[in-house]
């Protein structure tokens, strides 16, 4: 069993960016953040049901392939699932529509838990009040075995690095610059010490840099 | 002729770090982020004298190797030179010794010019209060059909990258974290707009990746 992460940065270091609505919930400058991603094979069959064999094959694909790959469970910040945006509506199933693509069951950290809930591809949110370990004991036992998935937003994939939980951080670096959102490394200073560093460039001009224990 | 850059950076985006003393001119991170650069046979021969052929021969190699050819001129900021540790002494040669590894007209960009300085390799310091693009203009004049190089520190080398002066922008990324420092991304969102760009891995663990046009 590996804890995971794999996000996408921009070249100076935003993993996600300040400008969401809910028409756009991930705002604009994030389209650009993970468009070589969005492109590959996988996440064209995976996220938009593009079933023609539709999108790109190269290194970017062998990243996009590899994200679902043995993965158990995902553990999420409140706002990846949406409820900055919709925090009042109990109602309200997430921005990821009526086939999110975990299709496990996936811990969303908030600090107003409320009902799980299911789709029917075999994803079940669970909302959960608890410190990053915690969350990570219960993502364990729902994997069955398999890996887990620190998912995102920067903030929650930082205090789980921050806590050491991360065998494995995969960051695929986008060769642009936004100059704004939420910085993916701020206060982890010296946190390659016990990671290998693999760092592999993709067609697209995205780097794809692991450390991995 | 193309206005160059060639700095080192950590993965979060610090190109030089503020610890400085006059003993350990760059501080201790500094010589993190370099460590694979110092490495190469081009540096240890370049900088430290080692004609016995040691040093890497790698990827890094290349780039370091190419770090120095066709540079017909050096802009650096007063911070590169040393006058921030010695301000007030008029005899302060630089903490570049008495072999400095530029070989060519060097102009020093400080608001309290000075003597120019001379040295058997080639090498001239000049002290210039001047814009970047006056500097620029300096420089061109003085490179004799050669390429100019706006050296660092991340401060100078922001400057003309702002005002659009860089024709090639070629970072060495280490894979460290170091938390502290002078951001060299800080301020440049849309940067890669006008520019191509090259990633390429080097066995060291430290990803090339170069803005052209």
């Amino acid at each position: 069993m590996v804890v995971r992460v794999d996000l996408n940065i921009s070249l100076d270091g935003f993993a996600t960016t300040t400008d969401q609505t809910p028409e756009k919930p991930f705002g604009d400058d994030w389209e650009r953040l993970v468009a070589a991603y969005v492109a590959t094979r996988t996440m064209q069959a995976r996220v938009f049901g593009e079933t023609d064999g539709r999108g790109t094959t190269g290194v970017d694909e062998k990243y996009a392939a590899a994200y679902f790959e043995g993965v158990g469970a995902e553990i999420m910040g409140a706002g990846m699932f949406g409820l900055h945006s919709f925090p009042d509506d109990p109602d309200w199933r997430g921005w990821w529509g009526e086939e999110p693509p975990f299709r496990c069951p996936v811990f969303v950290l908030t600090h107003t838990p409320r009902r799980s809930i299911e789709f029917a591809n075999g994803t079940v949110f669970h909302f959960l009040a608890a410190t990053p370990q915690d969350a990570l004991e219960r993502a364990v036992s729902a994997a069955q075995g398999g890996d887990i998935r620190v998912g995102g937003g920067p903030t929650v994939v930082r205090a789980y690095l921050e806590a050491g939980l991360v065998d494995r951080l995969h960051v695929g670096i986008a060769p642009i610059l936004l100059g704004q959102g939420i910085r993916l490394w701020d206060g982890l200073r010296g946190l390659e010490a016990g990671y290998e560093v693999t760092v592999e460039p993709a067609e697209s001009g995205t780097t794809h840099l692991t450390f991995h224990r």
